[in-house]
């Protein structure tokens, strides 16, 4: 931790691992090739870029937040929030809660804007079929699902037995606030998981999308202290959103270009068994698994 | 998400779930006592203060940071961090690293600051033989480890066909940062994991204990953006550290009075219960599992 991913010392290992000893058979080659190595040696299209009709630009006086939605787990609330970005319906709201280790959250405070959508959607936890999903399972199970892994570049989890799929709260993943009914979750009301995933909201509210970038503006502000639940107290305290808007409807130069890696390619795969068993010289022992929800998806600047 | 913490709800929710036919036998009870009603019905034995001895107050200009040591597993790192308390070491340091969804780190950034203790250490990764822990098992299981539950108030693992078991790196664990070789790490440097539990690096650190109170103040800060290690890049970046002193050095009537329920107590037993099975207004799909990194070890103001 103090040193450990300065240097990747690749080129080292490598030649560490080489079989040397003559007329010995080859030991299994060890997984040990390194992030960036896997990045660097991935292939183009192994990469995608983010649909642009389903990619928000949220701009905070800070920078910028890049959200993409997951419209095959979530249409309906994709389409609502398509709907609310265009109408400006963010536009001059706030963040409005941000609690510690649980979830930063935004929308409107006061509830005193007209809603430019109607104000029940149906609640969209989870997704079935499934079973024919392009899901990429990891090998190690799950605490609270059957299967874990991936699907369209957003972790997930599947149950085989009901046919079901749902997208997991890991940290960076957005889902739509509700209160107790189930169908008052439209899409006006955005958080995104700030630390530990929060899996015991898996299938209980609708998972929209995931922080593609500038996630640390959402989890580095100052915590709120109202109700026990991070809401800031008063109303300077909020973060204003100066404005959001879809990628597709912004100039094609003025758009960030970002590529994501697909997770059902090589290349991801191979991120999944580094994750799994680090054999740099910092890691003296390799985990050996992997949970959904401690693998980075790569996303990468185009070009 | 939206005001679904705000009401328990408790009172009705008993009601609703008591069992009202007539000539029938009453349903097993349901785990529907919510985290509040847990505490509050929680005996006072159920409690304990943390020993003075191992309980730093951490002073940033912006509060205190409450850290308990774990001498039960790591002791030669505790003793270390005692001395270094002792002599002043940490007053007048700095945080140095704060990396998104990973850690946040303090020390000597420029490693000057003549070390009151040797500059190595034996590791204590592990603790063996260890079968005979006072260890509070969880029932669903965990993704890297055998076996996952609560030791002395702290997340763990254990392996019993190996007899060992180890601090797990949880949201607000404290861990000692290290270089390559595994006795380089002596307490001197220290990190708190800030996002999603980063359970790789179990049994590659010495894990010395957890933050009680003010992990805001760690998770909250600016992002470093050097090295793709958070690192702050600048020195007017790094957040000062005031000082560090061991309660047990503080006069009585300064103390913070601080206490946390025992992880081998009913009322915790009850809370890894309500933690897999939410059954107020909000959920409506209990997850029916918890991970170890997922239960909140309650921590409360004396008296």
């Amino acid at each position: 931790m103090r040193h450990n991913l300065r240097r990747t010392c690749l080129g080292l290992l490598i030649a560490m691992l080489t079989p040397a000893a003559f007329g010995q058979p080859a030991p299994p080659p060890k997984p040990s090739i390194a992030y960036g190595e896997i990045l660097k040696e991935s292939k183009p299209d192994e990469w995608r870029q983010p649909d642009p009709a389903n990619t928000l630009y949220m701009d905070l006086q800070s920078g910028r937040v890049i959200i993409e939605l997951a419209p095959r787990f979530t249409p309906l609330h994709a389409a609502n929030i398509r709907t609310l970005v265009r109408k400006g319906y963010f536009d001059g709201l706030a963040i409005v809660r941000v609690q510690d280790n649980y979830v930063t959250q935004w929308g409107d405070a006061d509830g005193k804007k007209p809603l430019p959508i109607p104000g029940r959607l149906a609640p969209e936890f989870t997704l079935s079929p499934a079973n024919a999903l392009p899901f990429t399972p990891l090998p190690d199970g799950d605490v609270y699902a059957p299967q874990a892994g991936f699907v369209d570049g957003f972790p997930a989890a599947r149950d085989p037995a009901t046919n079901t799929a749902w997208l997991v709260h890991c940290y960076g993943m957005v889902g739509a606030g509700r209160d107790n009914d189930v169908d008052t979750g439209i899409g006006s009301e955005l958080y995104a998981v700030n630390g530990s995933p929060t899996r015991h909201i898996d299938r209980n509210t609708a998972v929209v999308g995931r922080v593609l970038k500038g996630m640390e503006l959402l989890s580095s502000l100052p915590r709120g202290t109202g109700e026990g639940l991070g809401m800031y107290e008063k109303p300077e305290q909020r973060v204003p959103i100066v404005r959001v808007r879809l990628a597709a409807d912004v100039p094609e130069r003025e758009r960030v270009h970002l590529e994501v890696l697909n997770t059902d390619s090589a290349a991801f795969r191979a991120i999944i068994e580094w994750r799994r068993n680090r054999h740099d010289d910092f890691y003296k022992v390799p985990a050996g698994h992997v949970d959904v929800c401690n693998i980075p998806i790569p996303v990468r600047s185009e070009g």
